[in-house]
C-alpha cells in the first residue's frame, strides 16, 4: 500500500524555497522548488509564496503540518526564530519552535537555528545544519563534517549536539576565484582537476602561513609550474586544506580519528578526499538528513 | 644654489604612471602622475604614453637617464625584465636590467624584480619593493616589513637582499569587506575605528584558526557585540594580526625583535600599532625609499 502524505520539510533559504512531500513511513514522495528565496520577497509576501508553492499538495492531501528552516528563520526572513543554545536535541529544538496557522488550517513550525555559547570570541551560529545533524542521528557520540559556503565541525554527545564550530572556507573560495588576482590566470570555462587539488591539500598540510600560502596560486604560474587549468582545483585544495589543518589544531580530530560528512552541498566528495588525506577515517550520512531531522523535531513539538 | 635635473625614476603599475624629476644631489625635484597604467595601454601605446608623460620635463633639461619599474617589467607590460634571484644588492639588480633609448636619444632603463627560490612551495616573487628595500638601506641587517595588497616581509644580510615572503592580506581584506557576507553587515560609507582595529588585533593573536575567526565578523554582529561601524576595522585587525602570526610562525621575527617598515601604501600606521601588538620593535623608514633604491640601481647600470 503507498505512503500516505502526512508532512511538508520547507528548506527556505536566501535564493530558493524547497519542499519535500513526506509519507507516514518518513519517504519523501514528491519535492518542488521554486526561486522564492528571502532575498526576493517583501514583508508581507511570504505567506502568499508559501501557499502558492504547496497549492499542489494541499489541494490533493488537505491540511497537513508544515516544518520550515533555513534563512526564512533570520533576522531577514519572514519570522525571526531565535537561536537555541547548544547542549541541544529534538526536545531543546522542538520547545525553540515558532508556530503559526497558515490559511488553510495547517499547522507552520518555524525551526530554530542552533548557536555555541562556548565559542570564543562570540557565540557561533548554525541555521539548518543541526536540522541535518538531528537527521543524520544522535545516538552514538560523534564528529561531524558539514560542507558548505560556512562549513560546519560539531560534535555529538550523549544524545545532544554538543558544540560546534564554522569555517568560511567556500567563501573564501569563491572570493578568490572570482574577485582575486587568482580570478585573471585561471582557464575559462573553469575545469576541475583532481590532481590539483590533491596537491593544494598537500601545501596546505605542509603550512600554516594561510595569508602567503595563497600567494602560491600566482608563483605557481610564474614558475610554469601550475597551469590555467589546475588553478582552481589546487586553489581549492588549499583553503580546503587550511580548513582540515586548523580544524585539527583547534581539537576537531587527531591522525586516525573517525568523523561522518553530512549533508550535500556537492562538496562532500572534495572532503572526503581531503579527510583522507589529514588522515580522518569517514563515513558518509545519508542524503535525506535534512528531511527525517525535520521530521523529528515536527514531531516532538506537535505531540 | 639649485640642483641640477639629472635623472627620472618612473613607477608604472597596473593603473598609474608615477615619475619624479631627481635632481644631482638625490633630492625628489618635481612630480607628475597619469592614469596610464599599464592595464590601459595595448602594445605599442608605452613608449608614445610615456614621452607624452615626461615631455615637460625633457624639454626643459633635455635627454635624461630613465629608471622604469613596477609592472611594467612584467609580463602584462612593456618589457619583460626576468626575475634576479635573492640573494642581491644593487650590483645584481643592475646585472639584470634591460636597456632601451628613447626616441629623444635618453637611456631608459628597466629595473629588474626579485625572486626567492628558497620559498616553497614556488619561487617567491616582488616587482618594486626590492628597490624599495635598497632604498631603504642593506648596510645593516635587518627585518623589513613592507605593506601592502600583497605585504612583504625581507631579510637583509651582508649588504643584499637576503630572502623574503609575501602575504596577501589585503587583497584578503578588500574581498571581504567588498565582496564577502561582511559587505553586507558594514556600515556605509566606511568608517575607521582605532578601539576595533585592535580588538580584531588582539582575537588574531589568539585564534590559528583564521577561516574561523573570520566567521566572527558575523557572529559578533548577531550577538549585539559588534557594530555596523565597528566591522570594518575589526576585520582588518583579524587579517593583519594573521599576519603578524603567520610571519612569526616563519621564522620572520620572536617577540621583542626589531624590524621596519618601508614603502608609503597608506598601511604604515595600521602595522605600526599591529607590530606594537605582537611585540615587535619598528623603526619606520623614509618616505623616498623607492627614489633613492632606483638612483642606486640606475648608476650601478649605467656607470
Amino acid at each position: 500500500m503507498a505512503a500516505r502524505a502526512t508532512s511538508i520539510i520547507v528548506d527556505w533559504g536566501t535564493t530558493s524555497l524547497r519542499a519535500a512531500l513526506v509519507g507516514n513511513d518518513g519517504a519523501e514522495l514528491e519535492h518542488l522548488e521554486t526561486a522564492d528565496g528571502i532575498s526576493s520577497l517583501a514583508e508581507g509576501q511570504h505567506e502568499p509564496a508559501l501557499m502558492n508553492a504547496l497549492a499542489p499538495w494541499f489541494s490533493k492531501h488537505g491540511a497537513l503540518p508544515v516544518a520550515a528552516l533555513g534563512m526564512i528563520t533570520s533576522r531577514n526572513g519572514w519570522v525571526e526564530v531565535a537561536y537555541v543554545p547548544c547542549p541541544a536535541g529534538p526536545a531543546e529544538l522542538a520547545a525553540g519552535t515558532v508556530r503559526r496557522t497558515l490559511p488553510n488550517g495547517s499547522d507552520l513550525v518555524f525551526l530554530p537555528g542552533l548557536n555555541d555559547p562556548g565559542r570564543q570570541p562570540f557565540p557561533d551560529v548554525m541555521r539548518g545544519e543541526e536540522t541535518q545533524i538531528v537527521g543524520h542521528g544522535l545516538t552514538e557520540d560523534a564528529t561531524l563534517i558539514i560542507p558548505g559556503t560556512h562549513s560546519k565541525w560539531a560534535r555529538v554527545k550523549a544524545g545532544r549536539i554538543d558544540g560546534f564550530q564554522t569555517f568560511v572556507t567556500g567563501e573564501i573560495f569563491n572570493l578568490l576565484i572570482n574577485h582575486s588576482f587568482i580570478a585573471r590566470g585561471s582557464a575559462q570555462p573553469p575545469v576541475d582537476d583532481p590532481e590539483a587539488y590533491l596537491w593544494g591539500l598537500k601545501e596546505a598540510k605542509k603550512s600554516a602561513a594561510m595569508l602567503s600560502l595563497l600567494f602560491s596560486a600566482r608563483t605557481g604560474g610564474l614558475a610554469g609550474k601550475l597551469s590555467a587549468q589546475q588553478l582552481r582545483s589546487y586553489v581549492r585544495g588549499l583553503v580546503i586544506g587550511q580548513e582540515f589543518r586548523q580544524a585539527r589544531d583547534a581539537g576537531w580530530y587527531a591522525e586516525g580519528d573517525d568523523a561522518a560528512i553530512v549533508g550535500n552541498d556537492g562538496l562532500n566528495d572534495l572532503y572526503l578526499i581531503a579527510a583522507g588525506e589529514f588522515g580522518v577515517r569517514i563515513s558518509m550520512g545519508d542524503d535525506d538528513a535534512l528531511t527525517k531531522g525535520a521530521l523529528a523535531v515536527l514531531q516532538k513539538t506537535l505531540s
